[in-house]
């Protein structure tokens, strides 16, 4: 439906030919009455010499509006296309957060040399924004906010709204400080419409605002707005000083870009937005992890070396190798997904860490003990041998349940020692469960040998 | 973060305190200063005893206002304690979506009856909004929205707003019709207030207003108000007629939900959100996909067992069937995962996916030749077996190759057929895979014989 609807929209044709005539005035009249989401549409879909007229057609700040809510695949380039002078405009009309976005995506000379063109004033709120790391509440704020004093009455607030409303990201909260720029209150637009306008802002306003410190993690900060449902959560300092807002559009994008860095690790592929990529590109971002694990797998056929001799014995050991290997993965990398997810979303807390470990093995046993009665069950039926049947299925069960509790402990100890749970992957996990699951299967088998044979 | 952030903002054990002592005031005092989400976070916490003595304490309305942002496990229970009265006024006090999201997960009689017991306008606007599927643009969408003829005034069109604003769900779109109730355009509050008073509603407004069909699918309907960075959007029918609005609020619990759905399913877990399930109730929602996978893993098991005397007489073999295994499961996961976060964000068009499954095999290719000429080279070191070493290292480029292929093939044509494609998880396709490198090992490894002994 969604690419339906896009196509409905706007017409690429039409554009195409009316830039390539030089039509200036039609050019302007179609391509502006589009939505910003299809102008930015039509522009990431343009090469080089097409932009380049497309920057004749449009002012700095048509440009800055349509890139604002555009990602682009290389920013580097954008700008070398892109006259210095047009670039720095076109920088300092876009918000101030969406802004740094994007000269982090530049060298640091680059920066420094759109930084000095651009207004005193865009420069100086920039240059603030470039200092916080990208991941926390301050790469993600701006400091395009309306704040009104506690002091000023609802019609003296109503007077600066409409004053600072053209540069503000949102005009929906209005945020409260006191004299010395702490936060004290928010107050919505809607509830500042039906105040009395005489009344005072402290009356009217709400005094338990949320809000975030500069450091915190882009995650954590996510969770607060989805929680609480805000349109904009205010950021501040140590000391409660206002810094900036975050808005609810760059919170989407957050959760967005988590919940894909979690399903990429659980698959073991670093980077999932990428199915723009050469054969090439890809093979050359998944080659390192794949070879790791080849080098991981050498471990496993190792172990199963060194038991030459009972294989050598009973040749039929062999041919239940994937199934207790690769049941133990999967079950391994259930409990990986829903503890790295519970973590990540905030679900799991402190003490029931260790908790649900345990349940994840108790699971991990009982669904062990069933699939191993099946298991056992068709060995039997098919192969006729019980003692066979009984070493598979007793190491099935062991397997399952070590798999499991392996899956949920090693993305909680990585939480507890501060590293991203999610790095632990699906593939990780498999590799080091198929090591565990054959010292159990030849184990055991060595140890029953007799009765094997 | 988050957490701190919590703790710090409500005092549980003095709310415990004062619901004992049956001290209304007090309790409502500290209660009703909180923000409905630690309201909501309170009363989860809360077991039946102490909500029938909050139901006494507060009105049904205070208690609509935070279980509209709170998600239960069991509405069925809280229904059971409630008193039917109480509980038809307090879903009449709540935005209509919402309350329909509450009544789908109860029983249909139940339903029935809260609705004869509500108000005639609540059960009209709700009973209408229970007949779109859940998982569509209707199911999201709320009735409580604001809408002008776009013959009015800004200033006509203002004084109706705030007449309306009480039970919107949001004032800062404002929805225009005609005279037949189509949809014609949309004005923000924002550009409402800085409009001339006296100009028309139609010479303001936005004539190119983005809506969705109330038969859309909600992960579509989320992909156009991430896209469009939309605070709330317009659902109409097939005539343009305006039914309802779908704000952001609501789409962020959708992103969070598709993106957990993706990611429990490449883990072949049904059901993510289960970290407080007991070990029961966990092991028996796995138990049915781990028992399917079994049975399939027998396939792997027979395929084994038929190259027996292969087996017999090089046990070698063995050592390195976890490798190849393991290695085309990762890779197939990986080609899997790229795929279906692709399908379901939306990044691949109808075209390109062919094209994407030829990648992804070249892919496998490329990085599977590495592996493998990584894997000669150890194995003629350790074992001194160069045939053996050709032959797992031609089976593991070709196990690599056909499943990066499979992974994305099968998620393809899954779309194509119309059925999720995040059905084909990774443990299905490791499984796969599982047979098909197998096939290809010891297909070689018997062809070579002669060479191996």
């Amino acid at each position: 439906m969604a690419e339906e609807l896009e196509e409905q929209l706007y017409d690429k044709e039409l554009l195409d030919e009316l830039l390539e005539h030089h039509d200036i005035d039609q050019f302007r009249e179609v391509f502006l009455a589009l939505h910003i989401y299809e102008q930015g549409e039509y522009f990431t879909a343009s090469d080089e010499n097409k932009r380049s007229v497309i920057y004749q057609m449009l002012s700095p700040l048509e440009v800055a509006e349509f890139l604002e809510v555009t990602e682009l695949e290389n920013y580097d380039e954008l700008f070398e296309t892109m006259d210095a002078i047009y670039a720095s405009q076109m920088l300092s009309e876009m918000s101030y957060d969406n802004a740094v976005d994007i000269l982090n995506k530049l060298p640091k000379a680059k920066i420094a040399s759109l930084l000095l063109m651009m207004d005193k004033e865009a420069a100086g709120e920039i240059k603030a924004l470039l200092h916080y790391e990208e991941d926390t509440a301050g790469g993600l704020m701006t400091t395009e906010y309306i704040s009104v004093s506690s002091l000023m009455t609802v019609n003296e607030a109503m007077l600066q709204l409409k004053e600072q409303a053209p540069s503000a990201e949102t005009i929906y909260y209005i945020f409260v400080v006191n004299d010395r720029n702490q936060l004290a209150g928010v107050i919505s637009l809607r509830d500042l419409i039906v105040a009395e306008n005489d009344s005072y802002i402290e009356d009217v306003m709400n005094e338990r605002v949320i809000s975030v410190n500069v450091a915190d993690d882009q995650e954590d900060v996510a969770m607060v707005v989805r929680d609480y449902d805000l349109l904009a959560l205010p950021v501040v300092d140590y000391q409660n000083h206002l810094l900036g807002i975050i808005t609810i559009d760059d919170i989407v994008d957050v959760i967005d870009e988590e919940a894909s860095e979690d399903y990429s690790k659980l698959a073991g592929v670093s980077d999932i937005d990428s199915t723009d990529d050469s054969v090439f590109s890809t093979a050359r971002k998944r080659l390192p992890w794949l070879a790791a694990l080849t080098i991981m797998g050498m471990g496993t056929a190792t172990i199963l070396g060194s038991f030459q001799d009972t294989l050598e014995q009973v040749a039929l050991l062999a041919a239940f190798i994937p199934i207790i290997g690769g049941m133990a993965g999967n079950s391994g990398t259930q409990s990986l997904a829903v503890v790295v997810r519970g973590i990540s979303t905030g679900e799991i807390e402190g003490q029931s860490k260790f908790r649900l470990a345990l349940r994840e093995a108790g699971s991990g046993l009982l669904t062990g003990l069933c699939c191993a009665i099946l298991l056992f069950i068709i060995i039997c039926v098919v192969y006729k041998e019980p003692v066979l049947a009984g070493i598979v299925a007793f190491s099935l069960t062991i397997a399952m349940t070590v798999a499991t509790l392996a899956g949920a402990l090693v993305p909680i100890i990585m939480h507890r020692i501060n590293i991203d749970p999610a790095v632990a992957s699906g593939p990780f996990i498999s590799t080091i469960n198929d090591i565990i699951s054959m010292l159990i299967y030849f184990g055991l088998a060595t140890a029953f040998m007799s009765y094997l044979m």
